[in-house]
């Protein structure tokens, strides 16, 4: 009777992969998409940072953040003005300020210099967001609505696609063809935390996966970011979580930063504040150096 | 309707670590559990470095094995004399070699001045493997056979405790806690991989949990140790899961080094040759530096 | 030190169910949502059954399984024209048939007589869909696209909200609660599998979550409907986990039912056939009735 | 572009199944273990019934609910008198009344005329629990301590092994060979919930896995008993999930049964009262027939 010696089954076979995500898949082991956002390279020994709040609170807000994140070195500032919420009741602030918020991006971009990267949510407000964002952002529960999807990769701007916290490797591919499949080639992926049984505050429900950085870029070209503020839920794990997925091959980090996170409107455990960004910059550059990369312009 | 804005739920509470985990839990921020084996440092700047086979398969080959990794960096030569499998059919070399090789590791130590980790898996022959091993491992299906591990903690010999992959911290904790609780001091914790839905090879089932290294270090001051070579299952994700794991802090790499892994008698997708572990100690040691710790002496 | 005595965490406290799921919750421990859709009732001692073939391939197909499963029972016709697919590439037939398949759905619905349910993917193809359904179903990889949840509610049709695959039970209500806000009260939810690392065939990954059935009807009033096909994928095991779904309190059964299961054009080893469907629905009457409810009419 | 048309992966092969499980494996379709315990038989129309409580509190407790279950139909008091707990501090009074409660479980025994199930947790006491035994339980923690399941399995004693919350159903089926191929051929398996990231109680993490009993009778010629009390950690969904069990082919139901459940020692949320438990064997019986088979003589 022999130990077992047999290759492990992979989720995605070589068959799959040619036959559904022809174009996500490497055509050898070296492949890999380098391309340039906003003269911010891609897939290449530059790792870029996204940085800002989860949420444009206002103007004031995002401008002070801008100026500070970019002094720091992140390369896009990130902020939402269009934001899902998994029921349907909201403050009276985000009703206000969601249109408002678009402006204020825009503002911020003129003033500080910097692009931006903003969640897209719904078809119709695609051309008003499409306006200011350098990178439309596909959220987790959009993952899987194809029909949108398709539409934001018709706009042919870049496009950041998180993976949803319940699918697999398979399922995120897949929803990468359908923008891929449209012509639009400059497709980011990223990872933010999978919904598992292990997790270790039961109301966050997400594991950082950062294995799936080392299995995604076995298989895809697509450069894979993480985002270890929606993952870990929680402020003190942010740092090392990130500093991981330098570590371990990351091909961008993004990262919430709030002046104030204790009052930030959303989820006020998770963001850094300024001082910690800036130190976190320094550090994971110095990560990056160590595996033939760097961070810092 | 206000926005969430409540602290997210622990899965332990602070009660709950003072009345199940009261030695297991940390007694302030700061407190870190630091000790010496075998003249190595434990939960200090030094990370130690467990490297050998899954397998003590031969007099040579340990002897080879235990020489190289030594000679790399290695701190503590790991390999298994009794293992477990998940059926009752082994090998007729299984059988034959499982007293032999607690002798091979034996004479490893000795020749080569290493010392040893190695797993017990039975109550009987405590005794024997306690002969030469500096460091008791108690196996992922193990860590819930409470009797057993008080069995183990009683020699006072240091216990490595792995995670099972259906644990949570919590659980993972209250099996240290039975080790602590009968004075046994030197109890290092080590994660393996958990099994999730998500996971990027069907066969394997492990993601490897780095989020568990600052989670479990926020409550308890026992050291962490990562095992990427069990968790990925493949050798092409060890190096990347390794350097992750010391860039998020991890106080310890368990890493299955063989000398011609597709040979290797158990799993020969996993382990990593000589020449990539020396590689990846320079790896680690640099990566190490940036987080203030040190891998190499 | 005493044991644990405490009541266990609720994913959703009660405060909320109040603030979040207001319209989802149930005002009392009795409070049942009753209602009709073309004369079937939801919500009461019937229990609906819902029966067709994955894909509506052709006229003469669907015509013929409205008749059968009308004879031997269902309710409802169900039938998928728009379909998701999880990578972007189709079958010649599919492209060719989306509208087609609406014509054939509506001709079954007027020559057998047999009301309609059928999956709506995407916002402009609601009022197309619409014409011919009289429950809408929205697909779990639509479950968190609140925009389209919106866009279906306001049609004041009928709606099936399928459970997403890694759902929680609070995502789910939250979604339902972006469909009542509307004014829109005839929602039915369907739990169809949820993704686990315990599965007992790797490609399909789905398990059906039966303990939902119970643990939803104790918070929502809304009517839960159980779909065995989808989650076991697998012929031999919808009987059986269709008859534990009438046992365990479901409001309603989803199966795939075809005259040649080997041959369907979408997922062949799930679908049940005539024979098998006929026996069924006499076995989960009589389950109906030792639990106090009834599926034949 | 054809849509996909493959078989499932399983998860375990049929080559698998004839290495590695040979004894638990079926030979035929139609294979089913037939024996008989005490009487009772299992494998067979008969769908044996356990109850009783969490832990042996008391003589005059034990004697009680002994009388009372036995004359509402159960055919097997179970109770804990040796339990695990995930963390080493226990009541006085479990250290008191374990070798105590051993006495209690005989005079139940004798007195009342029913045989016993309760579990051993420890190698030194297999002799001790083997005189009252007419069943060794094997708990979830230890399903994988393969040296204790062969010691089990060498008293020849009928064995339940219940599934470890994290264990696959290839795991579940390698820990039951390792009792078979003791020759010991009275081996029945308990499903009694996994871990899982939807489970609708943050405290409890348990998802009863209904879908494993069709699954496993698939595969195995052993009986698989459900047990939904330790799965739902909650009175109000031991009913459903014990009828839903019924419904789709379990081979026994254990329950936890207390006169006075809000006062039970242990887990005093999941026991149901003796007029409930009553009350539910009615109900099993009946779905039972609606299947073939039967609860009560």
């Amino acid at each position: 009777m022999a130990i077992e010696n047999k290759a492990p089954g992979k989720d995605i076979s070589a068959e799959d992969l040619l036959s559904k995500f022809p174009l996500a898949a490497k055509k050898s082991p070296e492949h890999k998409s380098e391309f340039e956002i906003c003269g911010v390279k891609f897939g290449s020994k530059k790792i870029p940072v996204f940085a800002g709040p989860n949420m444009v609170e206002s103007r004031d807000l995002i401008l002070d953040i801008a100026f500070k994140v970019k002094a720091s070195g992140a390369d896009f500032l990130r902020g939402g003005a269009f934001k899902p919420l998994s029921f349907p009741y909201r403050s009276e602030k985000y009703n206000e300020t969601r249109e408002e918020g678009i402006k204020w991006l825009m503002e911020s971009k003129e003033k500080i210099g910097i692009p931006i990267i903003t969640e897209v949510m719904e078809e119709k407000y695609i051309p008003l967001i499409s306006q200011v964002a350098d990178i439309l952002q596909i959220g987790s529960r959009n993952m899987q609505n194809y029909p949108f999807l398709t539409a934001c990769a018709k706009t042919q701007k870049p496009i950041m696609l998180k993976r949803h916290y319940g699918a697999s490797l398979r399922d995120w591919l897949g929803a990468a063809e359908y923008i891929l499949v449209e012509g639009n080639e400059k497709v980011i992926l990223c990872e933010r935390g999978v919904s598992v049984a292990h997790t270790h505050r039961s109301s966050s429900r997400f594991l950082l996966d950062l294995q799936v950085v080392p299995a995604a870029q076995e298989i895809t070209h697509l450069p894979v970011v993480v985002d270890p503020s929606h993952a870990t839920f929680w402020r003190p794990w942010v740092e090392p979580m990130a500093l991981a997925g330098i570590a371990c091959g990351a091909d961008g980090i993004m990262l919430e930063v709030h002046p104030d996170p204790a009052n930030a409107a959303v989820d006020p455990l998770q963001p850094i504040d300024y001082k910690e960004f800036s130190n976190l910059i320094s550090k994971m550059d110095s990560i990056a150096k160590c595996v033939g990369r760097y961070v810092k312009k």
